[in-house]
C-alpha cells in the first residue's frame, strides 16, 4: 500500500512539473494537490519506532530530526539497566539506544539515523546543506561535538581534584571554540536550524548539571552559546523534545545512588559501563 | 577557468540528454564527447593537496579514495612532532592530519573527507551506496571500525599484563564481529569495494604489529578477514597506497625509542599526545 502511495506521489510530481513547463495553471495546481495528498498518505503508512530513553542527548537528536520532518513515530522507553529483547535484537553489535526501526529495519547510532532521516524525507526541512563543501563542514563540527562535549562533560562531573579542574577548563574551551564557529550567525547552519545545531542542542539539558557539579556559570563564560540555545528553544521541534535541565540532574542523582561514591555510570549515554576515570 | 569547464560540461550534458530524447544519434554522440572532454579539463584544473603522513591509516583512507576516483593530487608529508604552519592554519581546531585542500579550501577528518570526495566526484567508482538504508548501514560499520579497531589495537600494543590480555581478546572479538558482517560477500559493500572496505583496509598495515606485539596469529583467529584483505590488495588503489606491514612496525619501533619504557605515542594516529593506559 505504502509503495503505491509513493508511486502515485512520484507520478503526480512528474505530471506537475510537465504542466508547470507548459504553463497550464489549473492542471498543475490539481497535480500538486494529488502529490501532497499522496505524499502524506505514503508517510502515514510508514512505520517508525524509536527505541528511546528520554534523558539521553543521543535519542533527543533523533526525536528532533523526526519532529523537524513532521513524522509520527512510536517512542519505546528503554530501561538501560535491563535492556529489552527488541533492543538486543535490533542492535546486536552495540546494544545501545537510539535505534530507529523503519518498516521493520533498524538504523543505529544517532548521527547515522539523523542522516538517514534527512535523506529519506528530503522534501521538508533539510538538515544537511546541499553543497558538498558545506556538508563536509557540518559533518566536521558534528564530529567535533561528538568527540568533545559528552566525554569532557562526563569527566568533569564524575571526577575530582586536578582531573576535574582540567576537564572544566577543557569544557569551557570547547564551548569557546564552538562560539567561534557560530560567529554572528543565528544558527551553526546559517540562517536556519540544521545538522550541527541538532547535534549540539540536546546537551543544553546538561547545562544545570555542568554548572552545579562543575561550579561554573556557562552564561558568564560563554554567553553566545546560551543565546544560541535560547534561539533553538523557540522552535517547537526542540522545546517539546528536550529533557528539562533540572529533571536531567535529578535522573543523574538517582542513578548515582548506591554507595558512598557516586557511580556516575555513563548517564545520558547509551550503555551503563562504569566510567574509568 | 575551472568554472568555465564545469559550465561547459554541464551544458553539454543537458544538450546530450535532449538529443538522446529526440533520438539524434550523431548530435548526442558529439555532445557526449564535448561533455567528457570538458569534464576531464575541469578535473585537471582542480587543485588537490593532501596533508599526509604515509604510515597513518587515516591518511591512507583518503589516498585510496583519491586513487579510486582517479584524481591527481600533491601529497605533503607532515612531521608530526613538528607540524607545518600550513597544517595548523588549515586545521586549527584539531591540528591533525589528514587535511585535503581542494582549491584552497580545507576538509578535515578522514571519513568526512572520503564522503566529500565521493559526493564531488560522483560520476566514477561510487563509494557509498545510493540507497539511504544501505548508506546508513555502511556509515554504521565505518563508525564501528573507527571506535574499535585503532583504540583497541593501540591499547593492546601499548599495555601490559591483564590490560594487554583483555584488549587482545577484544581485538579478536572485534575482527570476528566484522567477519560476521562480511559473511560470504567478497567485500563489505557487496560485489564491489566500497566505503566500509576503504575505512578498514588501512589497518591491514597494523597486522604484523598486532601479531608481533600481541603474540597472536590473525590468520588463525580470523582467516576470513585476511582473505578479504588479500582481495582488497588486488586493487591498485589499495596495493599502491597501503603502508607495508614491516615498515609500519619499524616506524613504530623508531617512535618508541627514547627511554627504558616505549612511549608508544599514538602512532599511526593523528596527534602525539601520550596514551594514558
Amino acid at each position: 500500500m505504502k509503495l503505491q502511495y509513493k508511486k502515485l506521489a512520484l507520478a503526480s510530481l512528474l505530471i506537475y512539473r510537465q504542466y508547470i513547463r507548459k504553463g497550464k495553471q489549473k492542471l498543475y495546481l490539481l497535480s500538486k494537490r494529488v502529490f501532497l495528498i499522496s505524499a502524506k498518505m505514503a508517510e502515514a503508512d510508514e512505520q517508525l519506532t524509536l527505541l528511546d530513553w528520554h534523558p539521553s542527548p543521543f535519542t533527543t537528536r533523533v526525536r528532533i530530526a523526526l519532529a523537524e520532518k513532521g513524522l509520527n513515530y512510536e517512542s519505546r522507553q528503554e530501561d538501560l539497566s535491563n535492556k529489552s529483547s527488541l533492543l538486543l535484537e535490533m542492535n546486536p553489535v552495540n546494544k545501545q539506544i537510539p535505534v530507529l526501526i523503519h518498516n521493520g529495519r533498524p538504523i543505529c547510532e544517532s548521527m547515522v539515523i539523523v542522516q538517514y532521516i534527512d535523506e529519506v524525507w528530503n522534501h521538508k526541512s533539510p538538515l544537511l546543506p546541499s553543497d558538498p563543501y558545506q556538508r563536509a563542514h557540518a559533518r566536521f563540527w558534528a564530529d567535533y561535538i561528538d568527540k568533545k562535549v559528552f566525554p569532557i562533560g562526563r569527566l568533569m562531573w564524575a571526577s575530582k581534584g586536578e582531573v576535574k579542574a582540567a576537564s572544566k577548563k577543557d569544557l569551557i574551551e570547547c564551548f569557546k571554540i564552538l562560539e567561534g564557529e557560530l560567529g554572528d550567525k543565528p544558527y551553526f547552519g546559517g540562517e536556519s536550524f540544521g545538522y550541527v545545531d541538532l547535534s549540539l542542542i540536546p546537551f543544553y539539558s546538561f547545562f544545570y548539571t555542568f554548572e552545579t557539579l562543575g561550579n561554573l556559570s556557562i552564561v558568564e563564560e560563554c554567553p553566545k552559546i546560551v543565546d544560541w540555545a535560547h534561539r533553538c528553544l523557540q522552535k517547537e521541534s526542540v522545546s517539546k523534545t528536550l529533557c528539562d535541565q533540572r529533571k536531567f540532574y535529578e535522573v543523574l542523582l538517582e542513578l548515582s545512588r548506591g554507595g558512598p561514591e557516586p557511580k556516575w555510570s555513563s548517564v545520558g549515554s547509551i550503555d551503563l559501563t562504569p566510567l574509568n576515570s
